[in-house]
């Protein structure tokens, strides 16, 4: 049984998580896998705060360099968040031969090609089994599990905020923005919601999976993101009628040697397993051409699932301590499979569209048209009454297969139209066919 | 980049689909991990049929023990199936030092014991990952993803024969047997079904899974195992209208220190997603005490699915021989961390009682005398009409929990009374609450 130290840096949330499930669990681990990993050193600005777990005397301090410079410490875990003091921490670590254990997706979705070049140097590595789907191990499953297959689809589920505040504003029938607050009293959405609910979050994700199963570096940037502002309870009821759910769907697709990076508000078939995934909860849907479809679904975020995750990163490089076999499976090995991205207007789907079209007759004939000049066919529409006193009313289309450039001059067409009264709604369509 | 040479034992159908796994993703492989796993010899009785794939001259012989033997061979991949042979070949393998890779779940329900102590004494490994759940990488993420976890319930759907053939029901609304054979003519059902349908394919696979977990060695005589032959389409359609599914599900848990083991048919909330997996498709359920719930789906059968884990596994030793680093992870590390096994009747759920009845006054009371004398508390009642004609009539009990014994005796007793006009039927409900 060997002890593998941990400098850990930053206590906050998930670091006293950390804490606590190797004060609860760290014994049993040791039994399992003879590594008992330890807490030796943690570093925060804040000292004082409690936390409510016990650290030994000693082991809190402020100084993070001092941390990883340190010979009590096997591993760096940082904890720490935001890309500046962590891009310090983390390179300096992997400077010093330390491998780290790191939850942060922005930070490797900005850095990551620098941070990972620098482990390669250093021989050393860096795990981040926390940074996608908290405390599933679907990163594991997809280095590890599928290497074999070819990853033609992922769909994920990947940002609990959101998913949680869509299923809320179906389960209680009520608006985006009343469920958004509650949500930010219930402590499931920040104060300032925009990382998660425009989507930014979810993109760094799927840069992370996408960069991981094609071997290629992708940042957030590569990733055209549409948040969940603009779904409306309206249109989480049309999707149920029309068989379909409504989730924010980080689309990640291999097309003719091609990849597609994509965040958009989703229609997914409400008789698909994806749609059933509910509340706080992610999942990462991976089509392999060799295994076909699988799913991976927990808890992404909070103290303890993360801390799951953490844990499993540092007895991972425990093991490979122990075993003198560091950079063991190569991270972000850097291959040429893959043609590069398609861009955002190339990208081919099928449509969700919501128009307010003024109550008169001859409307559909002037939104068909429009689409048909535009090569976009019409898979359904439904016209919605609200009452006779309108002077608009809802119309849903879902559409057939096309081009997102196609469709964004569709739109600005009809846009133009005297006779529609807002602007046009667009969500995916994703079948999972 | 490395060659890794694999010896192949059972050249059948997964056999095949590994060798055209390995010709079509080897490359993407090699440039993922550094390791290009090849097949170097296959040993099987019939040499002359046609698997659908080509392998170079002088690859395929009948000698298995010469395979194991051969300074060409670094892995040993035994895919024959059944205990006797396969029990020598791998025995065998691990004596010589060489790891192993097994789908073969009864081998290592029946033999795990003995092998696994064999690949410790030899300081090399058996990977297993295609045992159970087919391509699901799932007992990597038991073993690895949440190591730092007690599990306290995994909930299996881990033969896809059965969940097939109770979707069909479901969906196409037809009997057991009708649907059965349907099953067996499109290949998925054995001629002789028992090993699937009377549950104990998903015995071994519950074994497997609570040993890799608990650290205890149980086999599948340790799991109290009932069928699906029970499973009428009226079973289904009640427990619809109660807002549940029937699966054949495994059910794997610690209950203050001991051990439940059981297959059974078992209604699950339709809200529930373990109640969304359907057709072929497997599912593991687990809850950690620190991760929270986590689910893991995909194909548990098959030639594609099967070799996508074998290649995993492949990669796996292959790093572990790469990096000189063998038994890197323990396998099955025993340890005293649970007490042992609750006995079956010992066993507290809650319970579907489907009865028939006379339909005449006063047949609720008698059997809900019978019930409370036996502790048992009863949660709902659906009394069915099936038209005026008939003697006997459905009567549908949902229960609280109670002990198995108590049901079982009053099981016993509500038997004996003449009202009662068919041998009772009682499956499980878990709530996965």
């Amino acid at each position: 049984m060997k002890q593998i130290k941990i400098g850990l840096i930053g206590f906050g949330t998930v670091g006293a998580g950390l804490v606590e499930t190797l004060q609860k669990n760290g014994d049993l681990i040791a039994k399992r896998s003879g590594i008992l990993p330890v807490i030796s050193k943690i570093a925060d600005l804040d000292t004082t705060s409690d936390r409510g777990v016990l650290v030994p005397p000693g082991v809190l301090g402020t100084d993070a360099m001092a941390l990883i410079d340190s010979p009590e410490v096997d591993v760096v875990v940082e904890l720490v968040g935001g890309i500046t003091a962590a891009r310090k921490f983390v390179a300096t670590a992997l400077k010093r031969g330390k491998p780290v254990v790191t939850a942060n997706k922005a930070l490797l979705a900005t850095y990551g090609d620098e941070l990972f070049a620098l482990a390669r140097e250093n021989r050393t590595e860096i795990y981040f089994e926390a940074s996608v789907g908290g405390g599933i191990p679907c990163i594991k499953a997809l280095r590890e599990g599928l290497i074999g297959n070819r990853i033609t689809e992922i769909y994920g589920i990947l940002n609990g905020t959101c998913n949680y505040i869509l299923s809320c504003m179906e389960t209680d029938n009520t608006d985006f923005q009343v469920v958004l607050k509650a949500a930010q009293k219930a402590g499931y959405a920040e104060a300032n919601p925009s990382m998660d609910v425009d989507g930014l979050d979810t993109a760094h994700k799927a840069a992370l999976l996408a960069s991981l199963v094609y071997g290629k570096w992708f940042t957030a940037s590569d990733v055209d993101v549409q948040g969940i502002r603009e779904v409306t309870l309206n249109d989480i009821h049309y999707a149920a009628s029309l068989g379909y759910r409504i989730k924010l769907l980080a689309a990640i697709k291999e097309i003719d040697g091609s990849i597609q990076l994509s965040v958009h508000p989703s229609l997914i078939p409400e008789t698909s397993l994806l749609g059933h995934v509910n509340g706080v909860f992610n999942a990462v849907w991976v089509r392999g051409d060799v295994v076909g479809t699988t799913m991976y679904y927990g808890r992404g975020a909070g103290r303890e699932a993360t801390s799951s995750a953490v844990v499993a990163d540092v007895v991972d490089i425990g093991l490979n301590l122990l075993g003198k076999c560091s950079n063991r499976l190569p991270a972000f090995p850097v291959f040429d499979e893959y043609k590069g991205l398609i861009s955002a207007a190339e990208v081919v789907s099928r449509y969700y569209l919501r128009l307010q079209v003024a109550d008169r007759p001859g409307m559909l004939a002037i939104i068909s048209g429009i689409l048909g000049r535009n090569q976009i066919s019409i898979a359904s529409v439904t016209q919605k009454e609200e009452g006779s006193q309108q002077a608009a009313v809802p119309m849903v289309i879902l559409t057939h297969k096309a081009k997102v450039a196609a469709m964004n001059k569709a739109i600005e067409e009809i846009s133009r139209d005297e006779c529609i009264h807002a602007a046009p709604v667009v969500f995916r369509i994703e079948d999972l066919g």
